[in-house]
């Protein structure tokens, strides 16, 4: 359903771009200018924060880590200050998932750097990387790709061939995750390597079989985990540009003559890199044997970059969310009938009150996908099926889709009809309250009004709000002909109470 | 996977059949004899129970009507001694699914009745229903039928062409219900009866679009309001054997003529049936308008005929339960050769210790269902993928299932791997909670065993098991060339305390 109000804004040229990417290890961020059609990056930078080294292992984050991510955050907001929102895209990885209450680091973490911060899911980081990695060394169109990228929580392995990703897997083995997973209080012994790595293999079996079937004519590593052992594998003279099968081992030996962490020694390894090499080397190594790698070699590109191309995406036709949203419609066997006279609708009422109630572009297009997928819980059961549909958006990995705009619709998807649900808007961040609230009872009336599920055009109707109060104005001549919508839309007073929402249906 | 284990015990002429069905406002019990591939019914039991109108409407039911419904099942027990329990089959609806701890009813109401009762939803009562309808009175092969049944607690609506259902809906307006809820009291006026009209018809609308898109030719009722009204219009000379457009209103006059319940005075009314007919002439009226009905047959058969002839597909090589799991297994895109793998490998474990551990074909048929299913949930997400399975598994409607064997089948899911969930247990009836646990280990150790996800055989496994302990022995040579199986099976011990079961691995 096209309409003006879901239009993104274009870009221009001159435009300046910024992905950030809070990881578990370093921050990183990046700005690009738009120029001809094209990003030229202007700016880098990176701060090594260790925000993983803070997790105590029950959700829990220390003082000193979060105390040094929000400073490391307010210094790349003064660098971002100017940069309109709608081109600042911040993400936050394994760390962030790992903690029992993300709100109560990302709210400090938002006002520090002064922009949103959204959390993505292990697949979507996985997509993020092959874009950032394709678009700087653009595959063959028919080659298959192996890209991994050891973070500091997690390792993602993505298969890719051109532009897109055919697998994505994410797993909880990072650098900072596996140093202290299995060498706890620095120690080292071949021991100690040996079952690490029967460990770490038993949980990469579990695809790797899939991904050697697949199979790919390169494999590419990318991030500061390969860089750096790509430059201990050519100061060891072991191999240049790529890390190999025959150099891995190589290293290894080389590393466990040290007996603690402290005392490792390899040419080439920065003190910076020294505390986490262990659980970085331990990673490739298990990498190498389960999808038998010869040679990986090393890109310089990340997320970083990946973001960069995914605004990009997002202010341009080709959003990948709208794919991905089709995706689902097709998997769950949705009415698309029904779901595009739900949207025309939900639309138009938005279009209404846009100005009044603060709602802006990127609000019509979540509102357009929730009413897109508004019915994808009857493919579980019909009884409760907006809870099943909110189950789905909830759990799903969706490509495009950060894990705070999956839990928008998945809070509008499960209020579209009867009670509405409290603790699905508590799972969302303070700043999206609102506009949610709003959306769900634009989404509730949009339903109800096509409730018969009739391709009769319905009249012209009047949506007027003011700050927690919403009138609606029918024909008389068109509801005295609908007994049933009469009723629907004097029991959607008490309906939208639950959303902080005055409604009130009049006939003129 | 054919395996003898999971061969249903086939039926011999003569073999005695029974279906009860716990209905929410009588409970029916019909017995038969199994004849040259017939079935000939010997005995039917009915009582009125009236277990709706204990219910207080926050899910706890009265003790009077606790008691009349135990009494009764007493009594049907009485009759049905020495039928063995796999020809038995005890199904409740409506208002045992509105309980709120329905095991507090089931397991007396079991210990009266001499056999497990099991909560089947309301799609599957609509299946069941239909299914009765369709062998009492055969439909024309290339005609559409619209089956209606106005129980005590809920209405079923299905379409059906030959013996398969096309649409089947539940809804929550029964006679008990809907007279309870719009008359309180027991006041009756054209006013309330205007706007009782008003908010069932909203809820039929939902369907009612859909339903008279696909359309039929003829239309039957099988319940006894449909029975109590087709008797008031053949004496008020309305009509004969049917209920009419025409003669619906009629009735509804007739009827408000009394401004009290107990006051009705309606031709051919039985004296049981008066306090109910309210309600279930205003769901009939409701269906006639939303449906646009002329004419409604009456059939005699209902949810119990049904229940009799899905014994009879159980015990042959057509279980519906199989089709099911195949069409889960297409939606959800599920990986056939692994789920394959891991369903031989779970019956060939099963076999080994059904004896000690009393499992039977039942057991076997639900454990080979588990291992095709237990990837399900990858559609949704890898991550936690035990769980998102058991979300669909346990919230689905899937035909021929009661609401038990999802449980059971869910439960299994849930805990194939990771830490097993007490909770999943806990909503299984006690008799199947030993079972359960069992089989779950036997499918961890199947899913372990195939983890590799490889098409090498396994080797010969030797299990054994007492009460509580469960022994794998493996070769020597299979089990050192396999570190991560090694590790995981070790890690077993842990992850079958949950079960209740001790778990050792050995060599030879």
């Amino acid at each position: 359903m096209p309409h003006t109000s879901t239009t993104p804004p274009a870009l221009q040229d001159g435009d300046l771009l910024a992905a950030i990417d809070l990881g578990s290890n370093s921050f990183h961020m990046v700005i690009a200018r738009y120029t001809l059609g094209q990003l030229r990056v202007v700016d880098r930078l990176r701060e090594t924060v260790r925000m993983a080294d803070g997790l105590d292992g029950k959700g829990g984050l220390s003082a000193e880590a979060r105390q040094r991510a929000l400073e490391c955050l307010a210094r790349f907001g003064q660098r971002l200050r100017g940069i309109p929102a709608t081109r600042v895209r911040a993400l936050a990885t394994n760390t962030v998932r790992q903690l029992r209450s993300p709100q109560a680091f990302l709210m400090p973490a938002e006002t520090a750097l002064g922009y949103a911060i959204e959390v993505v899911s292990g697949r979507e980081e996985a997509r993020l990387i092959y874009l950032g990695v394709a678009h700087a060394q653009p595959p063959k169109p028919d080659q298959r790709r192996l890209v991994i990228d050891i973070g500091g929580g997690s390792t993602e392995f993505i298969i890719g061939q051109g532009m897109q990703t055919l697998e994505r897997e994410s797993l909880q083995a990072g650098c900072i995750a596996s140093t202290r997973r299995f060498f706890p209080g620095g120690k080292l012994s071949k021991r100690r390597w040996k079952d690490a790595l029967t460990e770490i293999g038993a949980e990469f079996q579990q695809f790797a079989t899939k991904y050697r079937a697949l199979g790919w004519q390169e494999a590419l590593g990318s991030s500061g985990t390969h860089k750096a052992i790509s430059e201990i594998c050519a100061s060891m003279k072991l191999s240049k540009g790529a890390i190999t099968a025959e150099a891995l081992p190589q290293l290894r030996d080389e590393l466990l003559k040290a007996k603690k962490i402290e005392d490792i020694n390899l040419p080439g390894l920065s003190a910076e890199r020294r505390p986490i090499i262990a659980g970085g080397i331990l990673v490739l190594e298990a990498a190498f044997q389960a999808l038998g790698l010869q040679k990986l070699l090393v890109s310089k590109a990340a997320m970083r970059e990946g973001i960069l191309y995914d605004i990009l995406g997002r202010a341009s036709e080709n959003d990948l969310r709208d794919e991905s949203v089709d995706a689902l419609t097709l998997r769950y066997g949705i009415d698309t009938a029904q779901a595009a006279r739900v949207e025309s609708t939900a639309l138009d009422l938005l279009a209404q009150v846009e100005d009044r109630w603060k709602l802006d572009a990127d609000d019509a297009r979540m509102l357009g996908w929730a009413a897109r997928l508004h019915e994808l819980g009857l493919m579980i059961a019909h009884s409760g099926y907006h809870v099943h549909g909110s189950y789905v958006l909830e759990n799903s990995d969706i490509a495009g889709f950060s894990r705070q705009e999956q839990q928008l619709l998945a809070a509008m998807v499960r209020s579209h009809r009867r009670n509405v649900s409290k603790t699905a808007f508590d799972a969302l961040p303070e700043r999206l309250l609102q506009p949610a609230r709003r959306m769900t009872a634009l989404l509730r009336l949009a339903v109800l009004l096509n409730r018969a599920h009739e391709d009769t055009p319905l009249p012209a109707l009047e949506l007027t709000a003011d700050d927690n109060r919403l009138a609606l104005i029918l024909p008389q001549a068109f509801i005295d002909a609908r007994p049933l919508l009469r009723a629907d839309l004097l029991g959607e007073a008490d309906g939208m109470a639950g959303l902080g929402v005055q409604f009130r249906p009049f006939v003129t």
